[in-house]
């Protein structure tokens, strides 16, 4: 098989081709795409693009969480969660679309397992006397009745594996052209060529015209928006700015990952700690849509400007009730947004991951894949559903 | 009864001297709480404040749909909700603090019922082909398989009823100042007196430290701001900015207000047509609350800029499949956010209205009072609890 080309900028002459696939947005959703697109049928030709790098840097891949458990996953998503576990792991199949294991320059998947921290019983939890191995200090065991733990539960790199599946889409013949916004257009899609002048201003050095026979809106939370305003495709997915925090208590590679759920003051929060690099990242829930013409601002506690989102600060406070080490400066909230790690997310409507068909526009079919916050857990499985669909239009 | 000083502009002197309560913010719950308190106790020296008139021009009180219905109302709010049908109706005993019936010049409570369109029959819903008086084109009955009816269902003005209770504060002995600006500070309250230069800026005239024993914050969607950034008392209360859509279709005294709930899209909607000044207001879920630092902007439907907000238009567009009056020029869209009347509405944690007491500060206790979406339903109760509890500290 032959490798595709890729255009990482704009000294790469690129000479417009028509193309069966087109991809818009090389972060996970889009790179999963391709990748399982043309494992089944190499003889596709299929553009990847993305606005930025592979993922990009701005994008909500490079920083999702990458938690995978089966705790509460409806019976209609445990096929796609099982295919992604195994995709995360290395022991997907090589005939069903598997990448192998993580390679050592690869951030590693790890079973780590999953405690989950209950303010009630429930079916299946275990007394709090039995539970050892988290870190002193991190919750506060009068606050919780019980806990649940999910062996099974994995970390992993989404933006490894989105490498990966993007580097696996090019060695299987995709072109990948990087820097490039693309728009939806007449029978395909329109592409500037974006470059940065020695000022440091992005500037379109050229656009392109290119035909394809499918086009996947692959592009997060960017996606509804380039249905509607190149289409006329009216979608009904919003979209939330996130923000994940870290929290500077010691954690391993054999730390579980903790997820606490408990009711504080009129409402109930789930907080989810993800060990990662020494630390934790903390996870808060999405209550919410983010308004469209929203510019993420930073918040104020009691006047004290911090980099964390008014919002984020509110669940965090709640957090503190059960989870004593939110109240510490092992918490880091910074004093801008800029301080936090941060993006925008996809919320499909439903909230699991979508994948529709939009409709046809002068001979071209053009479809929306969206993984958001569920992602982690079956966007890989999604993502092959959808490759499939593309490859019967074609 | 000596009824108390109305400052309605900085060209009326004020001498501070210090009260038993202060109101922030003349508002519905502000008002009412204010009426309440002098109607038990006449002889407590009570200040009433806000920002702008009675009730100001730029709150949610003046836009609410007064809408009150039975339906669903859990049991522990039925007694709150009763007083407020009441004290709408003109029914509540004068012993109880009712206000009786609204005056000529009143905006009048209507016992309209209200029809509630299901698209699954539940406990006691009816058969959709004994439905009569609806609209005709409003509603496709093919969406919808039965329908409750609240008979008791009642429309009111939220404004009147709010003139009407700060008035009574004014007979009963309340000192009413409008155009003020107050904020919470040590012991009481500070106070700026607002005016327009002729320039129409508007400028602060005066700034005065006014002393109170009880100190109730009843800003709307501000509250809890003034809470934090003045007293430090961090709460979990957010906010949303609201619009309410007009639509052009006729309807009389006697039309029900119709409440249609169904799925489309993965989503479900709930969608309530509130007859108004001979057509209807369209009354929209609150999906979210808006983040800290947004500023409402209206949207654009497939590149068209209208006055009303994405997110309000999404609800609209999800609505038109069982409403298909929405998709007709009935529906006044505008072309900017100006066009379509919109507030911030406060959204109290748990979603009903909520009275609580914040803590104490240099001999002054504080206490927030907030209404939100189900204040029209239950606003009036929880207002004369607020008003039975600041006397028992007085």
């Amino acid at each position: 098989m032959t490798p595709g080309q890729v255009y990482a900028h704009v000294g790469q002459p690129f000479t417009p081709q028509p193309y069966d696939v087109a991809v818009l947005g090389a972060g996970r959703m889009g790179c999963l795409v391709a990748h399982f697109l043309l494992h089944a049928r190499p003889d596709v030709r299929l553009l990847l693009l993305d606005k930025g790098g592979l993922p990009n840097e701005e994008g909500a891949t490079i920083l999702a969480p990458g938690v995978w458990t089966a705790l509460d996953v409806p019976a209609q998503w445990q096929a796609h969660a099982e295919t992604t576990r195994a995709l995360a792991l290395g022991t997907l199949a090589v005939a069903e679309g598997g990448l192998g294991q993580p390679g050592p320059n690869d951030a590693p998947t790890l079973e780590r397992g999953l405690i989950e921290l209950l303010d009630a019983s429930t079916q299946g939890s275990r007394s709090l006397s039995e539970l050892r191995g988290l870190p002193a200090g991190l919750a506060d065991p009068s606050r919780f009745a019980a806990w649940r733990e999910d062996v099974r539960a994995l970390t992993y790199s989404v933006a490894s594996l989105t490498l990966r599946a993007g580097q696996s889409a090019v060695r299987q013949g995709a072109d990948l052209m990087l820097n490039a916004q693309a728009v939806p257009a007449a029978g395909g899609l329109s592409i500037d060529r974006l470059t940065v002048t020695n000022t440091h201003r992005v500037v379109v050095h050229e656009t392109h015209q290119v035909a394809a026979r499918q086009v996947v809106i692959a592009a997060g939370a960017d996606g509804p928006a380039l249905a509607e305003q190149h289409l006329g495709f009216v979608t009904h997915h919003a979209q939330a700015y996130r923000q994940w925090p870290r929290l500077n208590l010691p954690s391993t590679d054999t730390s579980p990952i903790v997820c606490a759920q408990f009711a504080a003051k009129h409402q109930r929060t789930a907080i989810t700690l993800r060990p990662h690099a020494g630390g934790y990242t903390v996870v808060t829930p999405i209550h919410h849509r983010d308004p469209h013409g929203y510019q993420p601002i930073g918040g104020r506690l009691s006047s004290v400007p911090v980099g964390l989102r008014r919002e984020v600060l509110q669940d965090l406070l709640l957090g503190m009730e059960g989870l004593p080490a939110l109240a510490t400066e092992a918490l880091e909230v910074g004093r801008s947004l800029a301080d936090i790690p941060g993006a925008w997310v996809a919320l499909p409507a439903g909230g699991w991951p979508l994948w529709e068909a939009l409709g046809e526009s002068q001979g071209a079919g053009y479809s929306l894949l969206l993984g958001g916050e569920k992602a982690d857990l079956v966007g890989a499985g999604v993502a092959r559903e959808a490759a499939r669909d593309v490859l019967a239009r074609l």
